[in-house]
């Protein structure tokens, strides 16, 4: 496969070539059908992957998570993985980041409209880059959070578009001057709108078990070896709100949030208020990571 | 708002034009942005209206209730009600069918992807008519039904794109040679995968009240008015799934499903195992009004 060459690629801030299924096209051309059943159903899965200094982080965790979640809709990609691989890395060549994201979703594709999956699938994939700043100053002085219910489906394990109680409980903790909604279930807390939530307690990290309630955050299972390398015990076993409220330490993890301190929760003040010793250290560990990136030849 | 007039605007079974927010176009040129929020977040909301004899079927209600779905998601149109019914009333002179479907969704359309609502909503509606004939020798025969967990959202009152659990129970369903599948929570059976559920008992129909664990269909409501003029007690309450096995009737009911009889779920024989004696007069009752609409000038 050849990719035409445009001699302006490159929109900084934005994006001028995205991937549309086995082609590189210009923004304008990328639309898809009214009947793809990824916009009447929601039915398809999705990554974003991260990329610091024009360089992939953990592309790789981030692909076997996409091939988890197409398998657990039983959807295919219109290519094998590797090709797809290589079509991501043209991608970003073509349509470079310095610190930005690749986002790609699949979906089952056009089809007439029925719930069941059609009998022949063509399913879409669309994936484009984009320069994402790294929330420096909220990663510094921390953010508050939101509590609310998690009323969403019983697959949280499945990255799909089907994201509609995610957006309204971010939408909320916005409306609350917050920067990230905790869901809890009962009285347990389960993950965060667009995060996974560790707790820091007695010289121990908490976070929720990867079960079918949370999506298992790649941010989230690198810390755990950032946490082993530390020192820092952690312990994947559900807690309770009155846990979250009287922890040393707070954070909300993901790929774009990195290791994003809260330093309240609907108001109260986790801790001394201020960003905890143990997140700095871990946000320093994760600093290293992406500085040996960069140095990578 | 004068639209385009095409000489040849139906295809038997198809469609050919498309509503496309305040324009009806051609269905080739029919296409969403790739950052639509629909796509993306299955951000939207949706109605299926029927029509009968190339005239309306419940019209009001469906708008009705699209609208209370667009305020629960605090989404609105790019103009007003009565605005969108004169488009859809034009649409469907201009696409007719005969026995066929509108089917309608509005989303908050095009936005830098992100969770929280975007700053500047703009609404993309699409709509289009569809050939669709009435199911009738699976209404004069029945149907078998298939249990299966309900894990789907706590918004089930909202009609909305997040369809995916509908999707792959619906699909369950008929890999077990099932017409439909029927969901419990627990030990309660909450609704269709595409329908509501009534059972029929000691002379009475009972079907789950209108919570946010069902939608609240538009057939379901019909039929109360149905069931009351032949005098056939209802009550709105939940039953467990030992209910439904030892009923005396089944019906799960939708807009395109009508009064559908359920003969059996899970291989087990619901009465006497053939369409029971209620449903045939409900069944009646349903189709005198649908022969009312026709005759109405």
């Amino acid at each position: 496969m050849r990719f035409p060459v445009y001699p302006k690629y490159f929109v900084r801030g934005g994006f001028i070539l995205i991937l549309f299924n086995d082609r590189l096209i210009e923004r304008e051309e990328a639309a898809v059908d009214i009947e793809d059943r990824g916009y009447q159903f929601g039915d398809g899965v999705y990554e974003v992957i991260r990329i610091y200094n024009g360089r992939w982080f953990l592309f790789e965790e981030h692909m076997e998570r996409l091939e988890r979640s197409l398998n657990e809709i039983r959807l295919t990609l219109p290519y094998d993985i590797d090709q797809f691989n290589s079509y991501l890395h043209e991608l970003l060549k073509k349509a470079p980041v310095s610190d930005g994201i690749i986002y790609l979703q699949v979906t089952r594709g056009k089809a007439l409209r029925s719930h069941a999956f059609p009998a022949e699938t063509n399913s879409v994939v669309t994936a484009y880059t984009r320069e994402t700043p790294r929330p420096l100053s909220d990663l510094h002085a921390g953010i508050k959070a939101h509590l609310t219910n998690d009323i969403r489906w019983l697959r949280c394990d499945i990255k799909s578009l089907n994201l509609l109680g995610n957006v309204l409980a971010k939408q909320e903790a916005l409306e609350n001057q917050c920067g990230e909604a905790i869901f809890h279930r009962g009285d347990t807390v389960t993950e965060g709108s667009s995060s996974n939530v560790f707790i820091k307690k007695d010289d121990t990290w908490y976070t929720h078990p990867a079960t079918n309630l949370i999506l298992n955050g790649i941010t989230r299972q690198f810390l755990f070896q950032l946490m082993a390398s530390l020192k820092m015990p952690v312990k994947e076993e559900a807690f309770k709100i009155s846990d979250l409220l009287n922890a040393d330490e707070v954070i909300v993890t993901s790929t774009t949030q990195e290791v994003m301190p809260v330093i309240s929760v609907d108001g109260e003040p986790i801790g001394t208020g201020s960003v905890g010793e143990w997140t700095k250290k871990l946000q320093q560990a994760f600093e290293d990571k992406i500085q040996q990136l960069a140095e990578v030849k």
